[in-house]
């Protein structure tokens, strides 16, 4: 059995609101170091992976470790009822349901079905990036906004001075450099989908800092840190094929 | 004829669009004493009563009862463009057109056509209630909000320390306490449709202060009143029946 | 070529936001004295004139007169992603592509593609108006939506002292009245459709303070007028021909 209680439901709220969007079950594993999970998209173009470390949390009792399998529609639905100031409690219910009581004004039980299947975790593919970079997210989630305005896919370029994303329409193109700051001696171009990226924007209230790593035609890394680094929320997004 | 002067113009407005969405015609009396409705669905789920005793008005003017019978969706779209700071006029033109002028800014006037129909007043369920609560209106409606993410039904279960509201769904459960503070010796459980109490909390802005009534198995009453108790607004909303 | 610098993107976003309502592709000139566009809607009801003078720009270049004709609702789609607090740089890529560059935290460019079509520009028809006034757009913008409950088109009646627009519904009549303060010696009335009232008002950012000129059975103008006279947007709105 375990006992968390966390007093920023924000952290939690934003995850699962973009990982909902991606997935339709997840296993989260407990143990003593923490929670995490790893999952991929049906279509395996997007991973995602969750870190939660023990210390993040205000209480962190964890004896044995678990495998929690949810559905995280329901997850979500329920997450998004915690108000900001609530402090969130989450228990196991005799391995078969996850307890979220939220205290605030009142308090509130909720209890989530856990789902019986078969879960083969995905591992996080291992790739080496020739480019890193890091932004504040809302400049990012901007400039997506901006760009999809002309389509439905962006390409990053990176040269040497600048980060580029731009998008090629019908009937209008747009285009939004950054210069990167960044010792960079290759010049790269990867191609994705807008609303892949959309979904992994849901996470933006994870964390104000925004990693990028990126290659040639290589998937998109794209990495949320907390301030202490007791938690991550790391994604990766395969590149479009586009035909020359 | 009549003239009346109400110089908060929300009281109307809130009132209205509850009963809007429970009856489609509706009928007003009013006469010295002030203005009242008593209307039941046409399923006989909901009832309601609302009155506006003379008192409440800054000028009020009757000389001879009248019954006037209004379309509710024409007359809440009329009362929805009153601003909080305007000044609202009803005045009644030939039997046939309910006269509204709102002063603010401007001066506007709105004339709504008053239906001929036989209108049969329904008359309040007379109900000894075990159990009667009072809490914040805007605590009832966060709590409504919490539980309809599992069901659309809900259950309310006193007993001597707690109010209980309750809904179990397929993937995920919600439950909400109250310490009630009465002193109550018997335990009561009733089921409610979650679709009808949201209907009945459109008229949150009407008092602060939300009375419910209670008993096992029988309609939950749900009252607001004014602060000086110069106006209330009743529902009695029937209890779902449930299979065991 | 030219190149022009606005400080103020709102004025342009409100302008075509309404111009994008009306038309569906439009020529803008642009020579030595400023850029402005005539055009008719397809169905010869609303008329549109916009007129933004050279020296309402920070920076104002333009050697030889151009003709660029556009698609209104790809640019409104680009100039809505104009902060209110960037620059905007308008230029002309090789008479093919007008570019619009966005400086604030970020610098964004976009390309929007001229369209090739043989353009007739309309010119402004001209109307004797009997009576001119003027009132705050956002008052009479709040009137239209009050009259709109009640239908889809509006009566303009002027007299000695009032201006009263009112509109006949089948279950609610509404009327709103202003005093005037100007000398009118005859009485007009006009029926228009408040659908192409709603239209013009998406420029309600351009000005505060809006010019209407009425006649008996003809045309409304609506005049917004930059406060310097640098820029003005001018629309002329066909009255709905009544049975009686």
């Amino acid at each position: 059995m375990f006992k968390i209680v966390l007093s920023d439901p924000s952290i939690l709220k934003t995850s699962f609101d973009a990982i909902s969007g991606i997935v339709d079950e997840v296993q989260i594993e407990v143990d003593t170091d923490g929670l995490r999970l790893n999952a991929m998209d049906r279509s395996h173009i997007t991973y995602v992976h969750l870190e939660l470390k023990a210390e993040l949390f205000d209480i962190y009792k964890c004896e044995t470790p678990h495998k929690i399998n949810v559905d995280t529609d329901e997850l979500i639905k329920v997450l998004k009822r915690a108000k900001n100031d609530d402090v969130i409690e989450l228990t196991l219910e005799e391995e078969s349901n996850l307890i979220l009581v939220f205290e605030g004004a009142t308090k509130r039980t909720f209890k989530v079905k856990l789902i019986d299947i078969d879960y083969e975790s995905a591992s996080q593919p291992e790739i080496e990036f020739p480019v890193k970079l890091n932004m504040p997210i809302d400049v990012f989630k901007n400039t997506i906004q901006d760009i999809e305005i002309a389509s439905d896919k962006v390409s990053f370029k990176v040269d040497k001075d600048n980060l580029t994303l731009e998008a090629v329409g019908d009937f209008a193109d747009a285009k939004v450099e950054y210069l990167h700051g960044e010792k960079i001696s290759e010049e790269i171009e990867s191609i994705y989908s807008i609303d892949k990226i959309k979904e992994m924007l849901k996470a933006d209230r994870f964390a104000n800092n925004l990693y990028l790593s990126l290659g040639d035609k290589l998937p998109l890394k794209f990495a949320l840190v907390l301030e202490k680094e007791e938690g991550e929320l790391i994604f990766l997004l395969a590149p479009r094929l586009e035909e020359q």
